[in-house]
C-alpha cells in the first residue's frame, strides 16, 4: 500500500481505449482512469452519480439538454438517472470516482462495455 | 449543477489553512478541496480511507512506520485505521476524497479542527 500513486501516469500508461482500470478504493467507491477517444455511448446509472476529472486534454459530456466541456484539470458529476455520452474528439486521460456497483455503460451493452473483471486487472 | 469544475481554481482561492471545502458528492463521499501549509495532528480515521491528490505543490503524509511523498498530480489512500500526519513544508493544495462521515482530523480536536458545517460553506 505504502507508495504514491500517479494516475496521469497509469492512464498514459494504457494500451486500449474505454477500458477503465481500478487504481484505488476509498470504501464503497472505486477510483479509476481511462484513456478516450471517440464516443462512448449514450446511457445512465440510475443508482449511481459518476464523477469525470480530466487528466490530460479535453472532454464534452453530452447531456440531454446541454453539453458539459471539460479542459484539463477540469470534473463534472454526471447525477445519478441522468443520460449522458462522454465525447473525446482528441485523445484524453480522464480519473473516474464511482460506486463499486457502477456498471460500465449503465443500462446498455456495447462492444466497448468492460466489466468489473476487466476494469479490476493490473495496470 | 451543469458547469465544469476546477477544484485546482478552488482550492487557489482558499483564504483559510487546513479549512477543506465540500465541491462535489458522489453518492456516500464528499469531494474536497483545501490549502495546506504547515502540519495538522496525528489521528485516524477506523471508519473510513481517505484519500489525498495532491493539485499543486508536494505533501508529505507520515505514518507510523513509513512517509509517503506526493508530488503534483500524485495521490495516496491512507487505509482506516491508519494513523497519519500530513505535513506540507511549502503551501499545497490537495483534492481529498472521503465518506461522508469523516471527521476532520478523525479522533482528536485540534484548534484546525473543522467542523462539516465548515466544511460545507460555499466557497
Amino acid at each position: 500500500m505504502s507508495s504514491a500513486i500517479s494516475p496521469k501516469k497509469i492512464a498514459q500508461s494504457l494500451q486500449e481505449l474505454w477500458s477503465p482500470r481500478v487504481i484505488g478504493e476509498v470504501d464503497d467507491v472505486f477510483i479509476k482512469v481511462a484513456k478516450l477517444h471517440g464516443t462512448l455511448a449514450w446511457h445512465s446509472h440510475d443508482d449511481e452519480d459518476e464523477l469525470f476529472l480530466v487528466l490530460k486534454g479535453h472532454l464534452r459530456i453530452e447531456l440531454e439538454d446541454s453539453c458539459i466541456e471539460l479542459d484539463e484539470g477540469e470534473m463534472f458529476i454526471v447525477p445519478k438517472g441522468v443520460r449522458h455520452n462522454p465525447v473525446a474528439e482528441q485523445e484524453c486521460q480522464v480519473m473516474l470516482i464511482e460506486r463499486k456497483s457502477t456498471r460500465h455503460t449503465g443500462e446498455v451493452t456495447t462492444e466497448k462495455t468492460r466489466s468489473l473483471e476487466e476494469q479490476l486487472r493490473p495496470v
